[in-house]
């Protein structure tokens, strides 16, 4: 057997520090990567993340430092795991240190904004490396569960089933299993998407709908991804796995959810502004939904629940009048 | 606009008499049929059915009786929301009775022990009509929810869209959606799958295993479903809908579903006859998953949830070995 890997891990929020620690029991000499020195400290010496995984205990073997240069130029898998929002510009400054033959691996979810980019393509921008290096993880992976080490199931995808496996390798556990696929497309809109269908879901709750009206808009939801990702070329196989539908039911069923929860803000009444200086942070989806349903207008591809989502973020809809939007419709066939 | 079809629902559980609801509000003069007495009294006199919808106010026109002969006879839509144990031997005494042209409709879920025949086909042989005259319903549609008149869609199949449309008609309110189909196969196995399903996902939830492993398992299930309905010609789209997908989701999300509240039990080390014997009712995935099982071997469908369940129910299988089996499965690609 060959040496294992070492990875590093830029981000120290809730799923960078539990992949860390997934590839730490995998046997990979890991390193997490954070702009906070306080969370490097926890994590280096207590073994600890309590800004973002109260209670759970890391591994002993797992480092944590604030030096990014030094991170990455050690490591043979780096994985990002950043807000869309500052990926690339956290990312470009350490391009010359990326090894040349290592492998990116992006935890991220979302568009970028303005340039409607996926994430992976955003890293190999940043990075200067190409596409097929780049491989992204998606599935129904709550993050505190799988610190507590909770059976899960995951996605590795990869333009090339070589780097897919290469990836896999590094993040098997007896807890967390990964299943290796092509369809990076595919695997990173569904992962896009569900925030948006998320906070959705949310508002219906906050609403007071029940469980009824709660799986039509996750089914509605996962029929409008698969038709952007059919659009953008992707396996239609995908949107019926773990990385699509998984993720999206454990996303949107979940109070675990970040996005899920905030939606349920809104639908409460609360606006964003509101929700974000209660929380002090802001979810995926409000982020990335203007870009998505942008890009999903200039395919010409029909997305009534990210832009209703849209609207209410923005302002411009009441969270009531989503949910009357999409639940009442004319009496018609299902499939059209 | 054409005089409201009479409405007859046989069997007075939760759903019977919330789809009686439902067409009373849809401006059907509606009768319900039931075998206890003290059942039939409380709908027609108190309009309650505190047995089964403890709470709720059922509409002042809805009728109740325990004569099915008079019942079936009055009727242009005979609806059969019965187990699907008693289903035949209900039904077959009333065929004499159906009128020439009425239409049927069955909200009974699950596959006849001993002929693996389907609802519907059970429904059209017992009444002596046609397959063509027997509509399906089926959806994400917990039937508390809808007796409170939460915003709840649905699917509404038969072979042919007129008959469809009829039934849709019968039940369309401003807050039940009926979309129609004509996958009546697709429709009825994806119905008696999601509890076989509930049950596998309420073990594992019921063995303290996460929101992870539950939309896993979720996902899985709805695959081998599709497998199954793709075996038996079913249209593939069916299953990513508010018949599949969707009720699925519904159910094994909901604290409301018996069958995911069934499998809970289970996993908590209960036997199947002390669930029965606390709770006096027992789970129609219980009931089915043998038969269902059977079905999917006479036609070399692999459903690997389904046969751990059916182990589990008859004994065969610890629960714990369940979820180890579903679970820990070598790394391998997604799809083959």
């Amino acid at each position: 057997m060959s040496a294992r890997p070492r990875v590093c891990v830029l981000g120290s929020g809730s799923w960078g520090t539990t992949f860390a620690a997934v590839t730490t029991d995998a046997g990979c000499p890991t390193t997490v990567w954070g702009r906070d020195p306080e969370i490097v400290r926890s994590i280096a010496s207590d073994h600890a993340n309590p800004r973002y995984l109260p209670g759970v205990e890391l591994p002993e073997a797992l480092t944590a430092t604030t030096d990014a240069v030094g991170a990455v130029s050690g490591a043979d898998v780096v994985v990002v795991a950043l807000p869309s929002k500052v990926l690339r510009r956290t990312v470009a400054p350490l391009a010359a240190h990326v090894r040349p033959d290592a492998v990116l691996v992006s935890l991220s979810k979302g568009v970028e904004h303005g340039s409607d980019r996926r994430m992976s393509e955003v890293v190999a921008e940043a990075a200067g490396v190409g596409r097929d290096r780049v491989a992204v993880v998606s599935g129904p992976n709550l993050a505190r569960e799988i610190a507590a080490r909770q059976p899960t199931a995951t996605v590795v995808a990869a333009t090339t089933p070589e780097v897919a496996e290469q990836v896999a390798a590094a993040c098997s556990t007896d807890y967390f299993r990964p299943y290796t696929n092509t369809d990076v497309v595919g695997v990173e809109i569904a992962g896009a998407m569900k925030n948006v269908i998320a906070l959705a879901v949310g508002m219906a709750v906050g609403l007071g709908m029940g469980d009824n009206s709660r799986a039509s808009i996750i089914t509605r939801g996962l029929a409008e991804t698969a038709r952007l990702g059919a659009a953008l070329g992707a396996d239609p196989q995908t949107f019926a796995g773990l990385a699509g539908m998984g993720d999206l039911v454990a996303t949107c069923t979940s109070p675990l959810s970040r996005n899920r929860t905030f939606g349920e803000e809104l639908g409460r009444g609360s606006t964003v502004e509101e929700v974000v200086a209660r929380t002090r942070q802001t979810a995926e989806g409000v982020v990335s939904c203007g870009s998505l349903l942008h890009l999903a207008r200039s395919l010409g591809v029909d997305v009534p629940i990210t832009e209703a989502v849209t609207a209410v973020v923005s302002g411009g809809l009441r969270p009531e009048d989503l949910a009357r939007l999409l639940l009442s419709r004319a009496r018609k066939p299902e499939v059209e």
